[in-house]
């Protein structure tokens, strides 16, 4: 894999004075060509052996540039902000928007190769590791993102000769840290465990790109021609983005048997006894957030249901039990103009909890399956990859110990219409019926497969859904509000 | 000041039965109308003495109202990314936008009473500190919110008797610190200090409200029917946030003699000279950002000037001597549709640096008292009073150890209509002139008054403008080279 880029390869300083003024202007009117139109966000990822010159690469391209629509982001220290929330987190607060550029430096690749060089992880949960990033990238490649990695490569002889040389320089000398000699040593390891993971992350949307680092002028050359290549080819592609393999369609269940259907929506619960089980699972809840170990904790809600199924109501009886410096309630309508010029989650990331902390989604990132879906919104190729980016998204909560709760609220054709019909006439404008209601109404048994095809797709063992028969308002509270204290009890005894 | 709040108010169980329905439903009512309006957005201050019942009160009226568009912010321990900005940034970054509710339990009062209390700083500069605090709430008042103070008071005898009711369940008394006690035994420092506070800091915009907090029904009744009032006030109000008040104008010179046309635009520089002074100072800038105290410090670059003065081209200048890792370049446009749902500096809080960083600002936060003055895009009243918000937000970089550098690059008709003209004829598409240049043009004159009085009005002896004479680049670039060079060495002396 690292074979060509240890052929010494170089470039003339006549050949460099030939092509750069071209390329500049290249890359500057491409540049502009992306930020006018907005199309697609430029993702650069500088990776590599230490001292191959990743930062004056990215200097350079910096400097070639319009430093007003690029912007580098270096792996520094996790902030505590930071700590408390998914590892993924730093970089999806930081993506570039369509339009402009990112650089990163030091990458997500970063951590599963030290930790696994130096044996903190095995191969297997390397592996693992990789095998997340590929579906991260994959989920930008698909939202329109142009992802290029690069791969800066030295030969161990070439690498302890720039050390040394660094060594030698007063003025240089404080960036060579004893990391860097240690790293050194375990050169060959490196190596072999860096081959790994470029050949298992080297993906067509987003392959690598190794580039010997020895000749900063053939270094610069071959990064900033690639980046103009596929700036180009992306820019003056005629609908960049589109899907071409055909997505076979999800088959519909040939006997009409749907998982909703089956619910017992008559399920009831008396006046008395709500108010019984609210008290007890209200101050349940309470305590439970009161435990000691809840400071490991985190917990995301997420409330689905059809339209007047009491979503609204529900969550009211939970922040009750909850103090109110300790829970955010998200609802969820149109993305804003800087969330939709963002991979389709990203809006979600912006308000993941930290520790102790409450998230309650009103409505949530299940849109895309749901009404997205169904409306047109979306194409279907993008609603079908949603439901494993979501998987994913969710594991990514769980991992970093939050507990993850989702309800889909259920109610009968009639009982809707009732709910309806009732608020219209009781007139209060907060209870105003909008046509929306309405349509969605007209569409109710596409909205009952999606809701099915979403349940069986995103189910899953770490962040299962929970049905709710919500004809009954007061069966449905208790029964959220005791799903949520299951889940968390659950998730304090591990 | 408190003797009204030691009365012993009371309200019976009957009158709070009777009173409530009426009220939670109108607060709701409020609510919806607000959310539903956009017109203003609500902060609502809940401070006063330890256990005088801010906690349980926040939690009442979020459960009042829909949580969905109300957030409760807690002072919480400042985390390492607030740690490096402004004292005020934790504040700015949770605002509430338009239409929604932000409650704040510990505010921007906390830290100067307690300060103040403990003898950490004097009562001279407790007067400052709370001179800042008036002036940044007279800023969200006039930005249209609508900000309400409360104060829960407690006599000592009933301060004493709550924290010992609290020790004595097993269940509170967690709640029970030594610093509660700590603060109980100072009470009478605590509420000299804190009569002086509320004294200085009531206004006719946003008065304080002080509440005693003995009995639980009393002071939810009090607060609840102070926040509806004031929110079915602003709502029902025939055009909510308009200034009444006529602003006198700004006296024109009347003899013609403005501060831009002293300048000697003819200032020229060699190629040659050109070349050895930027080297020159680049290297010098690159080592000022390598200095030991450095890292203590933060830059922000301010860039004004007019169109085609060569803005773009100074800034290529200045990050050709960083890291890429070490700036960031944030050209300034129309804000976006977050942005403008907060007040008009919220966007530029977003982005300021953290310590050992840049912030090159492409255009700026003066936009107000430049274009949007000129082409009246905001009232007079609007910006006249941007120059003082300003000052006060440079102020609060200053503080914290940014260095605040700005400059106006100045050219003249003739010079900007040749590159211009040059520019069309280039037919670069990244040099396109846009009709808003040839607008701009017109109003030379105005905008030439505009700048005078905001150089007038911001030039301050913490964070000066520079004026630069841009009719030759080579010239301007190094003045600006030397410039910052010479602000940041002068900040790292100190």
């Amino acid at each position: 894999m690292f074979e060509s880029a240890e052929l010494g390869h170089k470039i003339s300083k006549a050949a460099w004075k030939r092509e750069m003024p071209a390329l500049r202007e290249g890359l500057l009117d491409a540049q502009l060509d992306l930020q006018q139109s907005g199309k697609f966000p430029v993702i650069i990822l500088v990776a590599g052996v230490d001292c191959a010159g990743k930062g004056a690469t990215v200097n350079l391209l910096s400097e070639w540039m319009d430093p007003r629509h690029i912007e580098t982001h270096a792996l520094r220290d996790l902030t505590d902000e930071e700590l408390e929330r998914p590892a993924m987190y730093r970089y999806w607060r930081v993506l570039p928007p369509r339009g402009k550029i990112g650089i990163f430096i030091g990458t997500w690749y970063s951590a599963p190769l030290v930790d696994n060089v130096y044996g903190t992880i095995k191969n297997a949960e390397l592996d693992q590791q990789l095998e997340r990033i590929l579906r991260f990238e994959k989920m930008l490649c698909e939202e329109g993102a142009l992802v290029l990695k690069f791969w800066l490569h030295l030969s161990r002889d070439e690498q302890k000769k720039r050390l040394k040389l660094l060594e030698k320089d007063p003025k240089t000398r404080w960036r060579v840290t004893d990391t860097d000699w240690q790293h050194y040593k375990l050169y060959n390891k490196f190596r072999k465990v860096s081959e790994r993971m470029l050949r298992t992350t080297s993906t067509p949307e987003s392959p690598w790109i190794v580039v010997e680092g020895t000749d900063p002028r053939y270094r610069y050359l071959t990064i900033a021609k690639s980046l103009l290549g596929a700036l180009r080819q992306r820019l003056d592609a005629p609908e960049a983005g589109c899907h071409t393999e055909p997505i076979p369609p999800i088959m519909p269940t040939i006997d009409n048997l749907l998982l909703l259907r089956t619910l017992d929506l008559s399920k009831k619960i008396k006046k008395s006894d709500y108010e019984d089980q609210l008290e007890r699972y209200q101050g349940k809840l309470n305590l439970l957030t009161r435990h000691d170990d809840f400071k490991k904790l985190s917990v995301v809600v997420v409330f689905e249901g059809n339209d007047a199924a009491g979503k609204g109501g529900a969550i009211r009886r939970i922040v009750q039990a909850l103090d109110a410096r300790q829970y955010r309630v998200i609802p969820v309508a149109a993305p804003s103009e800087e969330e939709r010029a963002q991979p389709c989650l990203w809006r979600f990331w912006r308000s993941i909890p930290s520790k102790r902390r409450f998230a309650i989604y009103d409505r949530s990132w299940y849109g895309r399956v749901l009404v997205e879906r169904v409306e047109g919104y979306c194409e279907r190729a993008d609603w079908m990859r949603a439901y494993g980016e979501i998987n994913d998204f969710e594991e990514q909560l769980v991992r970093n110990h939050t507990v993850v709760v989702k309800f889909w609220l259920s109610i009968s054709q009639e009982e809707q219409l009732r709910r309806f019909k009732q608020r219209e006439k009781i007139g209060f404008k907060r209870f105003k019926i909008t046509d929306d209601d309405w349509r969605n109404r007209d569409k109710w048994s596409e909205y009952e497969v999606a809701v099915c095809d979403m349940i069986d797709r995103t189910s899953t063992e770490i962040a299962p859904w929970t049905l709710v028969e919500a004809n009954d308002k007061y069966f449905a509270r208790i029964k959220v509000l005791k799903t949520l204290c299951e889940r968390i009890e659950e998730a304090l005894k591990k």
